[in-house]
C-alpha cells in the first residue's frame, strides 16, 4: 500500500472531475453535444488567456503549439529574437533554427530573468526582426519573467511578441491582451489540471496578418485552417474529444475559483515551500526571479540531488522533479501548479526533510514543515 | 433517460478497460513507471503493426502522423505519387503539396479500389518517384485497397510505400513487414479502442535513410528525435500520458483475442451489415471493394440522408456517420470498428429499419435485423 504524491511542473495533479470525464463513454466529435462543449472550452480559454482573440486547441503536446508559432509566423531567412535562459526558451532558438530563421539569441544567465531593455536594445538594432520569443515561467530553473514589461517594448516595433506560457497559463497573472501579447502558447498538463496532450496557442489580430505571408509548409498546425474550423466551431482535424471533455470540466473550476483568488493561491504555496527549503538550511536556484509555480532548489554539498529525488519518489511515493541539461544533479524542484492545496505542500516538504535526514545531510527536524506552516496560518 | 451507441469511423467506443485506465491518478512520464508502459506500449503497437520496425506515438490525430510522414521523408522539389480515391487520399495530395512535393496523382474513382497496375506505370514512367502514398482504407467512401498488391509493385522501385492505416489497422489484415510497407500510419480511435488524441508511424530501415537527407522543416514531428528518445524508452516531448496508458490496456485484449480472431469478428460485422442493408432494398456505395471496417451505403431516392443520420442519432441515441465532402447526403456510412459486436450491429440495424420507415421508405420491417442474425448464427 503506497500513495502516490505527485509535485512537479507537468503533468501536475488531475481534480476528481477532470478524472470523472475522461472514464465517460465517448461521444462523436462532429455533433452539436461536442460542438457545445467545444464551445464552452474555447470561451473558457479565452477566460484564463485574459484575451478576447481566438484560442486554437492543437491534439499535441505544448511544444507542438510553439512550433504552430514558428511555421505560421515565419518563413525561412525571416529573422526573429529569441530570449533564452534555460530549457525552454532555448527551444524558441531550436524551433526558429529547424525553419531556417535568422535567429538573434539573448541569452540570459540560468537562474535570472532577462532585463527588458536588452529587448529594446536589439529590437532597436535589428528593426528588421518580425517576431520576439519569450518564455513566462522558465520551468527549468523556476524564473518568471516580466513579460508585461516586455509586452510594453515589443508593442513599440514592427515585431509581434511570442510567450510560451506553458507553465504559468492559469497560475500566475498573463494578460495576453493588456500586456500585449500577440501569440501566447500553452499546454494542458499544468496549471490547467490536465494529462498532456493538449496544445493551445491564442493568435491577435497583428500576428493573423503575418501569419496571412509566412511560406513554411505547415499543414497540421496550419492556424488558417484551424481559424476556418473554428469559426464553424470545428477543428480541422479529428480533436482529442476526451482530453477537451475534460478541459471544459477544469475550465468550470477556474472559472468558479476566478483568476485572483488562483493566483493568491499559487503565491502562497510558493511563499510556503520558499519559506520551507530556506527554513531548511537550503538556497533557492532563482532568489530574484522565483516564480509561483515551481520552486528549483540547490541540491547541497554532499547530498547526491538525483538520489534525493529518487528516494523521495520510489521509496516514499513523492514525485518531485531533478534538474534538466546543465542542471542535471545540481537542483532539485518542486512544483506547486494546479492542483496543489497547502497539505500538499507539507507531505512534500516533511517527505524531503525524511529523506534528507536518511542522507546525513544537518537540520533541526520539522523545521520546514513548521515554516510551511507559519505562511499558511497568516 | 437515454442510452448512445456509436457505430462511427472514430471515435469507435471505448472498452471499459480503457474508460477506467483514464480515470486513474496520473503519474509522471520519466519515471521507470511510465517507461515500462511506454515499453509495453511499443511492443505491442509492433504486434499489431505486424513488424519488427520500431512504432513511434506522437501526441497528436492521424493527420499529425501523416504529417510526420511526409515532412520527414521528403523535401521541397522531391517527386511523389499520390493515390486519391476519396477524402483521405486526397490528405496525402494536401500534405505533399503543402511541402513543395512535386506531386503525380493517381485519381481513382470513389468507390472504387486502386488498380495496382496503375501504380506499376507510373513507377515505370517516373523512376524519380521517391515514396507512394497509399491508403488501406478509405473512410469516407468504405473503401478497402490492396495494399498487398501494391507492396509487391512499389518494393521493385526505389520509393518507399507510406500507407495511411489509420482506418483499418488493428481491424483488417496489414502485414507491414511481410508486405513491404515502408511507413505505417495510424491513429487511436479507430481499431484501437481509444480516444483520439495519439498518432502512430512505423519506420522501415529504408525509410530511415531518406528520413536522414529530408531537408524539410520540421521539429515535433521529427522522426530523428522521436528515434533517439524511444532507443532510451523516452519521448522527445511530454507523451500523451493518459492516453498510452490506455493504449497499453486496449493492446493487452487485443494480444488475448489474437489478430485473427479480431479480423475475423471484423469481417463478420461487416458481412452482417451489408446483408442486412442489402435485405433493406439499399444499395452498397464500394460494392466491389467494400472494406470490413466501416460500410457505404447509398441513401434511397426521395430520402433526406442527412436528416436520416441526424434522427437515429438525436432522436434514438444511435450515431452513424453521413457522407463527406463530394457524398455529403448521397451516403451514410456504418462503422463495425474496434469493440463493436453482434448486438451492436442489431440495433444499429433496427434503428435504421425504425427511421427509415419513419421516413416513408418502402421495405418489410425486420428484413435487415433478419439478415444480419443469420449471419451471425452461422
Amino acid at each position: 500500500m503506497k500513495k502516490g504524491y505527485l509535485l512537479t511542473p507537468g503533468p501536475t495533479p488531475l481534480p476528481p472531475q477532470v478524472c470523472e470525464a475522461m472514464a465517460r463513454p465517448i461521444i462523436h466529435h462532429r455533433t452539436p453535444q461536442f460542438q457545445n462543449i467545444l464551445k464552452e472550452a474555447s470561451d473558457g480559454l479565452k477566460f484564463v488567456f485574459q484575451t478576447s482573440n481566438n484560442v486554437f486547441t492543437f491534439a499535441s503536446s505544448g511544444t507542438g503549439a510553439m512550433e504552430a508559432a514558428v511555421a505560421n509566423l515565419l518563413s525561412a531567412g525571416d529573422r526573429a529574437l529569441t530570449i533564452q535562459g534555460g530549457k525552454f526558451g532555448e527551444r524558441w532558438t531550436e524551433l526558429c533554427q529547424a525553419y531556417g530563421v535568422n535567429t538573434e539569441i539573448l541569452d540570459v544567465e540560468w537562474g535570472k530573468a532577462v532585463e527588458p531593455k536588452e529587448i529594446q536594445k536589439k529590437l532597436k538594432a535589428n528593426p528588421k526582426i518580425k517576431a520576439v520569443f519569450a518564455t513566462l515561467c522558465e520551468t527549468s530553473t523556476g524564473v518568471t519573467n516580466d513579460i508585461k514589461a516586455i509586452g510594453e517594448i515589443v508593442k513599440e516595433s514592427e515585431a509581434v511578441l511570442v510567450v510560451d506560457a506553458i507553465s504559468g497559463l492559469g497560475a500566475i497573472p498573463l494578460a495576453t491582451d493588456a500586456w500585449y501579447c500577440d501569440v501566447v502558447v500553452s499546454g494542458s498538463q499544468k496549471g490547467l489540471m490536465l494529462p498532456p496532450g493538449l496544445g493551445f496557442i491564442s493568435v491577435s489580430p497583428k500576428a493573423f496578418k503575418l501569419i496571412e505571408t509566412s511560406r513554411s509548409p505547415r499543414y497540421y498546425f496550419d492556424l488558417r485552417k484551424a481559424k476556418k474550423a473554428l469559426d464553424k466551431t470545428d477543428t480541422p482535424f479529428t480533436p482529442a474529444i476526451t482530453l477537451i471533455i475534460a478541459l471544459n470540466e477544469a475550465l468550470k473550476m477556474m472559472r468558479q475559483d476566478g483568476l485572483e483568488n488562483i493566483f493568491l493561491r499559487h503565491k502562497k504555496m510558493a511563499d510556503a515551500t520558499r519559506q520551507a527549503v530556506k527554513a531548511l538550511g537550503l538556497e533557492l536556484f532563482a532568489p530574484d526571479a522565483a516564480s509561483d509555480v515551481v520552486t528549483a532548489v540547490k541540491v547541497p554539498a554532499n547530498i547526491d540531488g538525483e538520489k534525493l529525488v529518487k528516494i523521495m519518489r520510489d521509496t516514499y511515493g513523492v514525485t518531485i522533479a531533478g534538474g534538466q541539461d546543465e542542471l542535471k544533479g545540481k537542483v532539485f524542484r518542486i512544483a506547486h501548479m494546479g492542483f496543489i492545496e497547502e497539505f500538499d505542500i507539507i507531505v512534500c516538504i516533511s517527505c524531503l526533510e525524511k529523506v534528507l535526514a536518511q542522507m546525513g545531510y544537518k537540520f533541526k527536524m520539522g523545521s520546514g514543515v513548521a515554516a510551511a506552516e507559519e505562511v499558511f496560518l497568516r
